[in-house]
């Protein structure tokens, strides 16, 4: 199945008062194309979204037994999450757990998600630190990846970094291109982020959805970073998230994972099909709803949750509903 | 002119990572297209960038001498604010003075925009109240108007109110269309939001920026809001706003206003001429480069500000310059 362009609408009244278009692939691990929508072989940027992929070598350097790790350490390494106080508090636990501490995070400091959280910092006369950056998570993995392999922890976020180039040569094992290859822009945490052809980051997601074709380490690698998204479900997001909810509702069967400028990824081992989209004009609130759309599409929506991923409310400012998102008629809806 | 879509790219070192698509016309007051790209004829719904028309009946109602009203009420009226401690301030003073308060406003209360705001909130142990909503300035002038007429003010925000029927007469008799044949959704502070064709927006802006067709009244009151919004720029946004650097930096020459879900709308009355845009998928960064681009087109550009507006630049979170937008060459690039 091959299609025009995803497309997302948001209602206000009887009016479609604004609309978002994208590009989506469902391949299999072999390079299949299962559907897809809009022009896959554009490059874009997976940001976020592929923080399970450079998850990978942390988890196969063999810290999570060395330095006593568990899953809501490896969800952390996948996460965006919102800098709630568990967040937090797990990341500066896990970075004393390896000799490090928040000063070695390279990420930087932005405000956490939350009003509640800004607040409870204000109030408390605080200050939001680097282990409350959404990446802080990723950022500690590959701290701790450095540290597994005897490597300078300093400029762990640049190119030519042994922690960036083994990200690269996961990559490539696990989309069949060399991702040596590919131009690349800096995330908003200080890493590379890999101009990838969609449909390449889609069979990097079925590679870990159905790691048959992987070495042995690291499939068990893949397998224990999905178990660990579904297990863990809040330490991938936070409070009230989507991909806390998916990752939550669907244990075994589908692991996503948002990222800026409008890109997701999802892994459904039960299928064993990988999913990645992309916006192109970079809302979230559209990423959300093709995600859901996608996952109705593919049957694994849980059907408590349908109407409200498929269509979320517009509300105004004193709670009345006034619109809706959904998808198209003209793509899935 | 016409043409195809305004395109506004967002970039990423080499890649162009992200894009947004629009339409914007540009009309004489007497419904002259002199620019045009994408379809103007769309039904777009203008949210709070035709605020300044909203404005009209309140000045038109002989409120402003009566109660002592000035140049910034006027602009609050106009304003999408920050909710600053000196639009919170004022609004409540200029309900105080119609015998109002706080109580009587129906647009409900919502965070303030910026984060240093919230803090103090919390710090104070305070929480934020209706006049805090970016709208609140022109839900006073709603009241005031109500209060002018001797009309009830409760329900002032309803489809039927005499304060709503006011403003779809006024918005006929500048866009030559009968607005009353509109369909509507509500806005995020309750009031109708009315499906205007962009051309007909751009042509009540027109009709805002050259009042030789209006009535001396109405022309007068087209006057005073151009000129509050230039003498007032603050008061239409606040600190750091776009808004506020145009309005501040073009007395006389531009008045512009933003509305949520992509929207711009501007008064050129040396020039004689209305602008109306909307990006489709409702970003506000794409709306003000696209805004920033019209007025460089039709030469009204600060040029102090013209490379920091037709390139903004997008820096992750520790500062670093990693990208910007700009108009897309097939566009006005």
């Amino acid at each position: 199945m091959s299609g025009g362009p995803v497309v997302i609408e948001v209602t206000r009244g009887p009016v479609v008062e604004s609309r978002h278009e994208g590009i989506a692939a469902v391949l299999k691990a072999d390079g299949t194309v299962v559907a897809s929508w809009g022009d896959i072989d554009a490059a874009i940027l997976p940001r976020s979204a592929n923080k399970p992929i450079q998850a990978m070598a942390f988890v196969e350097s063999g810290a999570i037994e060395r330095f006593g790790l568990g899953n809501e350490h490896i969800a952390l390494a996948c996460a965006s999450h919102s800098g709630e106080p568990r967040h937090v508090e797990t990341v500066r636990a896990w970075l004393g757990k390896v000799g490090l501490s928040e000063a070695d995070l390279e990420c930087g400091t932005h405000p956490p998600r939350l009003q509640a959280t800004i607040e409870a910092l204000a109030r408390a006369g605080a200050m939001a630190t680097a282990a409350f950056n959404n990446c802080s998570g990723k950022h500690s993995g590959f701290l701790t990846t450095a540290v597994a392999y005897g490597e300078p922890t300093r400029g762990y976020i640049r190119y030519d970094h042994p922690v960036q180039r083994r990200l690269r040569e996961v990559m490539t094992d696990l989309c069949g291109v060399d991702a040596d290859g590919f131009a690349y822009g800096t995330d908003g945490c200080g890493i590379p982020t890999l101009a990838t052809p969609l449909r390449r980051l889609a069979q990097a997601m079925a590679s870990m959805a159905d790691p048959s074709r992987l070495s042995s380490k690291r499939a068990e690698a893949a397998s224990r970073i999905r178990a660990a998204m579904n297990a863990e479900p809040f330490m991938v997001a936070g409070t009230g998230r989507f991909c806390t909810r998916i990752n939550g509702a669907l244990p075994g069967v589908a692991q996503v994972k948002t990222g800026a400028e409008g890109v997701f990824c999802g892994m459904l081992p039960g299928l064993g099909l990988g999913v990645a989209l992309k916006m192109w004009d970079g809302a979230a609130r559209a990423s959300e709803v093709a995600m859901a759309t996608l996952l109705g599409h593919l049957g694994v929506l849980p059907p408590q949750q349908k109407d409200e991923l498929l269509h979320p409310p517009v509300r105004n400012v004193v709670g009345l509903l006034v619109g809706e998102l959904r998808p198209a008629k003209s793509w899935l809806g």
